[in-house]
């Protein structure tokens, strides 16, 4: 393919498809990686944020005196001080980095105080008075809709931040041609993140006049952008720096406050001030996910073909909209790209209401839509006495097809997902085993998903770059502004450069992303990086071995035709044993008349095309593909479901680092579980009510069965090596596969997230009550 | 000349030029630069280093148990602990990072401790005991010499570190078609750079498994290589960032064992670890300038033309020889580049002694061998009853001439130089003028010079390299490893991209050097760094420029030989109001299918020669020329000599930014005059007895007078925008000036520096009795 780096075959030094540790495994496990929270700046404050407790209410007047006169207090800071201009993480800008007379949710940020210390700061917090006059709240999309609902938003008179309308085919057509038409409504809760780092930022106008930001980032460079233009600063007088990061799953983006409140306290004081959230506040100020309220209407023939498509959604934005728009745009659309279907029409609001706001989440909207549709497909095939699986496959789009919405398939695994994953899990014994009348009752699920690798979507880019220098020794000091938040993109990166270039990793150095020195890129998203990234490494090697290749030849008097990158490091004329190594060819390179050091870059973006207005365009690179089974026992009497088993078959193009893809894999699948079975952050009154880890349950070991999956390598022809993504895919199953496998074991279909026991206790009563009124 | 980089004409928003204050004066004056001292790291310790006492002796035994016992102390190290393989600031590997069994000068570092505080750590050197067995000491070159003296080092039988000799033409020839033969014996004084800022480094084993150093440097990339191989550590594994630097004067370069300990330090706790000098610790751990005994002899014909030139140099290395052989190179030959004479002979030899070593100082050794020669000039001048301004106007090279090394001269403003420097000190008259029997006496004196702007000696290269990327918002970022030590090096890098641009300084920012980011670069000596990163300024400018024209000529649909940068950033199609601003032009450069960031690189090397073994080969691109004049006034009764008036005319090619440049001229002058006159490091029995700013006397503001001065603009054809070089010419001429002088007022030839009034009394003593001899 024209547009493919075109890596390298394997050397044996190659760690590329094998079980490696991370490049900063060593740093983590003896606790010296540096994390945002762990620096220590000369003079350095520490900042704490007071945040409104009312969902909607006027800022009548608010009384910093005795927080300012607190001794260790150097700056209270409230909506007045902040820049006039408004921000926001997505396209409309609408928010400001400290309220400005109204506040639209509980959690906003009313003021903010750098102090001597976090306790003081703390302490400063409680001696602000603010007097609110609290305004109706509009806490549900269904209330923010009605009629004569007020607004959140002045300027914003029906409530809607986002809407997307696209109608393809005649899905009217589609239904009166099909067998069997099926529609129902889904709901999807609340997931906060739950990464291990809270959010946290240093800030500090340094020496050179400029900002500088030490944070938790996914993307250092929307990150400088966002904060410039908050902050009223030119772009380029903001520098971002990428500390250790712990986790990010989307919250990491572009939607936090952190990185502004810290900048704009560290621009009053003009020193340096540490913005640690404990727990509480990273409840209260990271975007959770968005929580959908999805109508679907599927259209099949008797042999399960999909022939229409009707999608309804109702998004909770929360109070400000960030991302969640886009959110909505992968739910409303991607899923149709799996299925043939050529009739598909979707009206999709996104709806502003007084609650905390909602974004960015690792599935980006596919889990939402994922649980729906294939609850549906499950739904639909027992209704048409047809395997779930066989539907899937029978609606699969294969390799050279173009979807329903202008996407080009360039390498799909997805049938040998479906057969790895019910074979695995003995899909058709375990289906057509009785149920029994036990107390405990076993059933199987099933569901699938795509996810794309990149997504032009952020203006006509999505590429990337990777810069490279040689030092003296020979070791290759590499560069990109991609950011590595733990799921392994430093190590992805650094393993295909030495595999270009025949090193041990240990002689690859890839900096950790700075905007003063990094080439620019857009950051870890859309499960971009080991594509464009990935791509831009080959590239880059390419550049350099073309460079070394030619100064070879004129040392060894050779042609460059006749080189090869050598075993170890350095150029060979191949077929003989004459070499020169990378540290002698790195000082040649210098050495000499007209010398310079060797340095190159390599830059790699797709031929996808942005969307066009009627969001048609193939905006991804390629795609991923997965199927996952799940085995579920669910307690009839408690109502309590418990995962048995899961096996879940993940066609990622290839597998570059067996261990990383392992991780994500699983991590996916859990968070998953987690907000299938008990994650759920609730909003009672617009306030959080289980804004901390005791109250907010995350899976935990004892409840994950071991899990299981296997790698499908479709070898895709445009991914470095074949690779394709991980890590999002293995998000958007394990719901519907839960929610289908209780209803195989126990008949009750849970169609609002999550399968809590209340909810599965009260299917079983009604189940009873029905069955008891056909029998009566 | 196809070498040159061909600068643009000056737009109108250059500064090239005009006075204007350095890029980073505000974070100075505001206290906000951030020196290596300001740093504070978290859990950073504080070292101090114990040094020998003795001049030559044997360390029979440390006992460091108390210091180690010392509550706060966190490691005392010795010989013992430091590494096997022994480093040198030169070619020479002769030095342990701390002494391993013998001390070879009074200074040398012995033990070295890290410590919670400054104070603890120098609390635990006291508590350091070492039983030293003293051993003979050479404290003199001629000790050094003579036939039964013990060794320095036991591996250089005859305490010779480095020889030069050569002989071109025929010097005998010369000497006998002379018509004045002369012969006298100089000898120079140690200087002490004086820098505002001791050497400091803060070295910390990272996170990522690597010894960052940050630290005041002329050049970051020779720090990290030498302290990779002092400490044994692979050169990636090392990275050096230069913080704020205050001043270098070539102490800065690559002798200080400052840095090594620092890393020694750190390594051995695995913590941060800050090591600044105090004042006298920089005294005795400072290379000082080496001092030279030239003898000189000269042959000319009654018209003032040299015929032959025969030069013996006995330098004093001091107990390591770092740098002091390159240096000597300098004495031996750079002033025979001035004169067409070709017979030209030398003998030089470096000795070591038990003493601190000597090594790089502003000037490089030309000061030396410039007070030699400027002295005998004046002195056959009035034996041939010619003016030496004439001599020096009639010996000159000219333009496109090559000299008796092959150096080739590009351009010189050399004559211009001498006649404004004579005229403006009323030179005729002045020395017509009767000089009277007064107790004041006043004359005036005139001394000339050349420097070289940038030297091929390091290995095969001279180049440099700089890196420019575009941010969104058009600003520029901008990257170099060259080193800004106070002198406006990152200023004058600044200027020269923004005029590329047509935009305000502001509009480009230089990132420090930091040898993760930055591309190599020798760094900052043989004031080669106008020229060279200079040049590689305007090289990458006109790469971006390029790229900037296709992308322009594509977006407006015209040829991109019809565009031209336009006034204040951005393209425009010339004679139109079509323009595309920078902002614009580097987003659509990223924003589009296959884009890439704007970034590009420009590197540039001379077009010069490294010397063969006979020493010949054009090794500087170009040279500057400058010529002073002086005036003085001898207390015939106390010896005191007062400079009147001082006229600087220095041949820079093209003055950059005025305000820099006077403050290189009047620097060096003030830096030549205090070697002059006052400075002079005193070693007695080995040890320095004047280390510290009591005893040790700079010149203060009272005794230097207004300065004056101009620059000759000679626009070398290779040089950006036809600029030569600053700084360092300015050292060459004060002191030969002055003598010159002295001798003018009151007859007395003082060849022994510094010029003291003891000196002065001692030769008004024994000429009036040389005159009463004769009267007798």
């Amino acid at each position: 393919m024209e547009n493919s780096a075109k890596g390298s075959e394997l050397s044996k030094y190659s760690t590329l498809g094998k079980e490696i540790p991370q490049v900063n495994h060593r740093a983590k496990v003896m606790g010296r990686a540096q994390y945002a929270g762990d620096l220590k700046l000369p003079g350095m404050l520490h900042g704490a944020i007071l945040r409104s407790p009312y969902a909607h209410a006027r800022i009548v007047r608010i009384d910093v005196s005795a927080a300012r006169a607190l001794p260790g207090v150097k700056a209270v800071l409230t909506g007045e001080d902040a820049p006039a201009t408004p921000w926001g993480g997505g396209p409309i800008k609408e928010r400001y980095v400290l309220a400005k007379g109204v506040v639209r949710f509980a959690g906003e940020e009313v003021a903010a105080v750098a102090a001597l210390t976090e306790d003081i700061a703390r302490d400063a917090l409680d001696l602000i008075q603010v007097e609110y006059e609290e305004l109706p709240a509009l806490l549900t999309p269904e209330q923010a809709l009605s009629e004569d609902a007020p607004t959140v938003h002045p300027e914003r008179k029906n409530n809607i931040a986002h809407e997307i309308e696209f109608h393809r085919g005649d899905v009217e057509a589609g239904f009166a041609s099909a067998d069997l038409v099926f529609e129902a409504t889904y709901s999807t809760s609340r997931q906060y993140p739950g990464y291990l780092e809270p959010m946290v930022s240093v800030a500090s106008l340094e020496s050179d006049d400029r900002l500088h930001v030490w944070t938790s980032t996914q993307t250092v460079f929307l990150a400088r952008s966002r904060i410039a233009k908050a902050l009223e600063l030119p772009i380029s007088s903001v520098r971002v720096i990428q500390q250790t990061t712990g986790g990010g799953f989307g919250g990491k983006i572009v939607e936090d406050d952190n990185q502004l409140v810290a900048g704009l306290l560290a621009l009053h004081t003009r020193r340096p001030v540490r913005l640690l959230n404990n727990r509480l506040e990273d409840f209260l100020s990271c975007c959770t996910s968005v929580p959908e309220q999805i109508t679907l209407k599927l259209g099949m023939t008797r042999e399960g073909l999909v022939v229409a498509k009707d999608v309804h959604i109702v998004a909770d934005c929360g109070a400000y909209s960030g991302l969640a728009g886009e959110v909505m745009h992968v739910s409303a659309m991607r899923s149709d790209n799996m299925q043939r279907n050529m009739n598909v029409r979707c009206h999709a609001d996104l709806v502003y209401t007084n609650t905390p706001p909602h974004g960015a989440f690792r599935g980006f909207g596919g889990s939402q839509m994922l649980f729906a549709l294939n609850s549906h497909i499950d739904a639909m095939a027992r209704e048409l006495g047809l395997d779930p699986a066989v539907i899937h496959e029978r609606n699969a789009m294969e390799q050279g097809e173009t979807t329903v919405h202008g996407w080009k398939i360039r390498s799909t695994g997805f049938k040998q997902c479906l057969v790895h994953a019910t074979e695995a899990i003995d899909w058709a014994n375990k289906r057509a085993a009785p149920r029994g009348t036990g107390v405990r009752r076993r059933g199987v699920g099933l569901a699938a998903a795509m996810h794309v690798c990149g997504n032009r979507t952020m203006g006509d880019w999505d590429g990337s770059t990777v810069m490279l220098a040689l030092n003296d020794d020979g070791g290759i000091t590499a560069r990109s502004g991609e950011c590595d938040m733990g799921q392994g993109a430093m190590t992805m990166i650094t393993q295909i450069i030495a595999n270009e270039f025949k090193v041990p990793l240990s002689a690859v150095r890839l900096l950790p992303p700075d905007t003063d020195s990094a080439p620019f890129a857009l950051g870890t998203f859309a499960s971009r990086v080991t594509m464009s990234a990935g791509n831009a490494a080959i590239r880059a090697s390419h550049a350099a071995r073309d460079k070394l290749f030619a100064l070879a030849a004129t040392l060894l008097q050779v042609a460059p035709g006749d080189l090869e990158m050598a075993d170890g490091g350095g150029v060979q004329l191949r077929g003989s044993d004459k070499t020169l190594s990378l540290a002698e060819l790195a000082r040649a390179h210098v050495w000499r008349h007209g010398g310079e050091i060797l340095q190159v870059s390599g830059t790699w973006d797709p031929d996808t095309e942005e969307p066009d207005e009627q969001l048609y365009g193939n905006c991804a690179p390629t795609h991923s593909f997965a199927a996952q089974a799940i085995e579920v026992e669910v307690d009839t009497e408690t109502g309590q479901v418990t995962v048995l088993d899961s096996f879940l078959s993940d066609d990622l193009g290839r597998a570059l680092n067996l261990t990383a893809v392992h991780g994500q894999a699983n991590g996916g699948n859990v968070q998953a579980i987690g907000w299938a079975l008990y994650e759920d952050l609730r909003v009672e009154d617009g306030r959080i009510v289980n804004g901390n880890f005791a109250d907010y349950t995350m899976p935990t070991a004892e409840s994950v069965p071991m899990l299981r999956g296997d790698f499908v390598e479709s070898m895709d022809p445009v991914g470095p090596y074949g690779a394709k993504a991980s890590s999002e895919t293995a998000i958007l199953m394990a719901a519907p596969a839960i929610a289908n496998a209780v209803y195989d074991a126990v008949g009750v279909r849970i169609r609002d997230l999550p399968i809590t026991p209340e909810k599965v206790l009260a299917g079983l009563q009604a189940k009873k009550e029905q069955q008891g009124a056909v029998n009566a």
